[in-house]
């Protein structure tokens, strides 16, 4: 063995950080595997290193790392993912950090509100980000902003300087700190050490690059999809393929039977789903859609 | 409040157990929740109750639950499937309970052949299921049993029994049971008490239920299957409806670029799969003839 | 089997819910067990129950719950403990949530501000609870109040106001609920439906009924301590005897070591401990108070 | 940044690898982080910095990483030892398998039964080893081997034999490999790639390595404990120092009010303790005992 680059410097440069919203970031700040046995190019080799410990004398024949990654994840073998790690340091405001911490299999601290005053810094979006409430999605958003959308950027701005402003006279009339932040509005941001394993973070990518996710955390899972697929490349276009959130598509017992009906009559129209709900109907056509119907 | 039957006397009339392989058995103990509201017939109802927590004041026009399950499912909103917990005792062989065990989110003690002496009981297989080795599946079997059958159950049985009777003079000779135990094969019945949440269950049986497990595990996911129907039958509905590995399907990228290309064209051939792999070719093969081509 | 009362109605006649807070509330909504077999009086024996599945044959002796359940607890033998799980509603205060979303090891569903308008209510502490910055310890408060705390307790009641009154201009300007709820304060209240098995329950516990912990989470921990105690009996006890978080206490290899020379010579002084540390001497001076010295 | 050794080479010079048993094997093969800053001698300072997101700004004073680390293991603050990751390959009997794999937080690849033949490989331990069972702690044994050990020994070498070649004769049979396998007995070594956090390896070692654990997994838990202590030597300090498993001591409340009144009247007897059962008394003479007493 000798001296070898660490993967992140040798695919980076240095170390990667991506800004993120108007005061976050994401930096990779470490990895397993850190170091690439000589021959190797990237840390995809873990993941079939493992795979190979299940399949040993077996495998001989898929001597191909790319091709094995491509059936495990094709298949939902995902226990190998396991075997790579990776450790970040994240810049987020505490509404994003909420639904970041719903991915409970991750390791994780936290800047303390109980133990050092919290900085000033809190997340205005944008006006072109002010995105009116959705119509036809109760959770979600419209792209477009709304009308007033510099008076309400103006009322972010103000009500974030007024809450900060008491939480100072909070901590100047002696008040402890764990109680004067409880005045701090959610976009106030905090800073995380976040480890997860691939396997966990592809979940969690599906979900959080999706555009169901709420844009500001989709910002951050991009990032984090940004940095690690210099790493692990061939898995990631593995991940592309088959996740259904990505390039794939997962069709119901309903859709499959639909779909089987128009293939045996394609001259005639495409047959209505059997099943009625309007979310399942418009998920339907958005599946029609995509195949070119 | 006042007195109401559990919903496993009220589904079963009694408990229920399913025999399983020579000389286990599948118990269902008990099921988070036990009791039905007024109105209730089914344990789905916790789901639908959690989800509204997320949906509250929201929701009211989502006024049926089994509405809210097939959506919850559809789009793996799974959290609310972790609001129902079942505790199943168990009894398999290792073998077996080393397949059960490999999920780990679920709570188990396991009977402890340190602690007693270990029954004479072990797994041999029917001639029947005395399965060949797969020509085209590494890891698999073919449901054809080989030639010489009874001679080869035969030698199983000996082998148990004499690998039995060796115990037995180990113990005799005073040897420590930790250490006695090691000469047992792996047929040897053990059991469990073993609890899991419902989402981690269906994603067991997912992997546990389908045609690529080992079948004497399928014998167990099958029993677990069967025993939770009742007390959950909408969500099982729901998950037969969209699990890629009971009624959907799931299409990787460059089948969905395939079937499309084919919807454009219906009168010509089906195109061929741009990926090579083999395993991939024969997966699109079978999805084709699912789709009646 | 026969129609036979749910342990919770048992034990308290009724849902059982403790007001935590200003405006928030745990209830108790179910537990595993929840029938009692007959002869039985607490969930307690479910847990001996799956012990004994590791026992087995060889436990016939030890035919006492209550001292199986203490031997398993004094030898961290805890897996039999998550047989036993607890579900409960709880509304509390954003910050409180967050610690208690720290405990990974439980299942959760949260009110949702993106699909809902959340409810304009905010924790602001009685003035006797606005504590005064701990001058030792940089993480906790004092027990005192501050002394200008009737002006504080305005300044957090009136900024909750107005930050509420912007949330509700943002949602007129049809700003999307997801952006417009970053402007409200971490003292808004928010509802979970949270499940969570014995083993974990207690070691939260453990750490959130302690003195140092936040006083606002401990009134949340004590009031589930509370709830579950009827149902669990014999386990409390033999915690509140074990823990050392409780009546127990814990010994570093050093202060085993000074203990041990005192012990050789109860005459003379105390020994020094070894460790200089300012908070290990604390540490152990306290411990000493606690023995009498 | 610039090229710099793993940690690993740095401290062993070459991959560690520890044989174990008569056949086994743990080999350290990755660790997070792998690389250190400049000025940093072990892999300590990934904790502590994680510590140190929590404490920021409040922590300029706790400038030491040792004291830190000592503090945090002394106080139950465990999360930032998962910062740090291993990732070990290891060869082990079946039945020591069993007994690591009920640490359920790690990531794991087997080797598959299903897929490849097992080679002939199984455990028979030294006469030496052949320990007798234990008079009083039923799933223990006495350090002392049997009386007729060579014998014993012999009989587990020929069943063992006996079982492979049963094995060979099934698959000679064209038995498929998933059910050949059941033969095989529970000493027949496995191979594992596991990967598993500080904070979690810890808690297995605290249990593994203890004189309860049976010899066997004794041998790998030390090991593993072997490997380790170069890279986080701050870390092992602390935890020999604090764990109850180590040099620590867990008083239980009747043994905190039994020394208590001994140290008030230190001239007298060492009072009984209040709680009868025997294993409780037992341990506590055994505590009396490293107390000098």
């Amino acid at each position: 063995m000798s001296n070898r680059q660490h993967i992140i410097e040798q695919k980076f440069g240095h170390q990667p950080e991506i800004r993120c919203l108007d005061h976050g970031f994401v930096r990779l700040i470490d990895c397993m595997p850190g170091l690439l046995p000589a021959g190797e190019d990237t840390a995809d080799y873990a993941i079939a290193e493992a795979a190979r410990c299940s399949y040993q004398r077996g495998t001989r024949s898929v001597n191909d790392d790319k091709a094995l990654i491509d059936y495990l994840i094709c298949n939902d073998h995902s226990s190998p993912l396991e075997m790579v790690e990776f450790k970040f340091h994240i810049k987020l405001p505490i509404f994003v950090a909420r639904q970041l911490l719903r991915h409970r299999t991750a390791s994780l601290n936290e800047l303390s509100g109980r133990y050092s005053e919290l900085p000033e810094e809190y997340y205005v979006p944008e006006p072109g980000e002010l995105r009116q409430q959705s119509k036809t999605n109760k959770q979600g958003s419209e792209p477009e902003p709304i009308a007033n959308a510099a008076y309400v950027q103006q009322l972010l701005t103000e009500g974030a300087q007024a809450a900060f402003a008491d939480y100072h006279k909070c901590l100047n009339s002696g008040l402890a700190r764990e109680l004067a932040r409880i005045a701090l509005p959610l976009s106030t941001y905090t800073e995380l050490y976040w480890k997860i394993d691939l396997k966990n973070l592809l979940h969690l990518l599906d979900l959080r690059c999706d555009e169901h996710a709420q844009k500001e955390i989709r910002v951050y899972a991009q990032s984090l999809l940004e940095l690690i697929t210099p790493i692990v490349p061939y898995t990631i276009a593995a991940w592309q393929e088959h996740s259904i959130y990505r390039g794939g598509m997962k069709l119901s017992a309903s859709e499959v039977d639909t779909l089987k009906h128009f293939l045996a009559d394609p001259a005639g129209p495409v047959p209505a789903l059997t099943h009625k709900s309007k979310s399942r109907q418009h998920q339907w056509q958005e599946k029609l859609k995509r195949l070119g119907k």
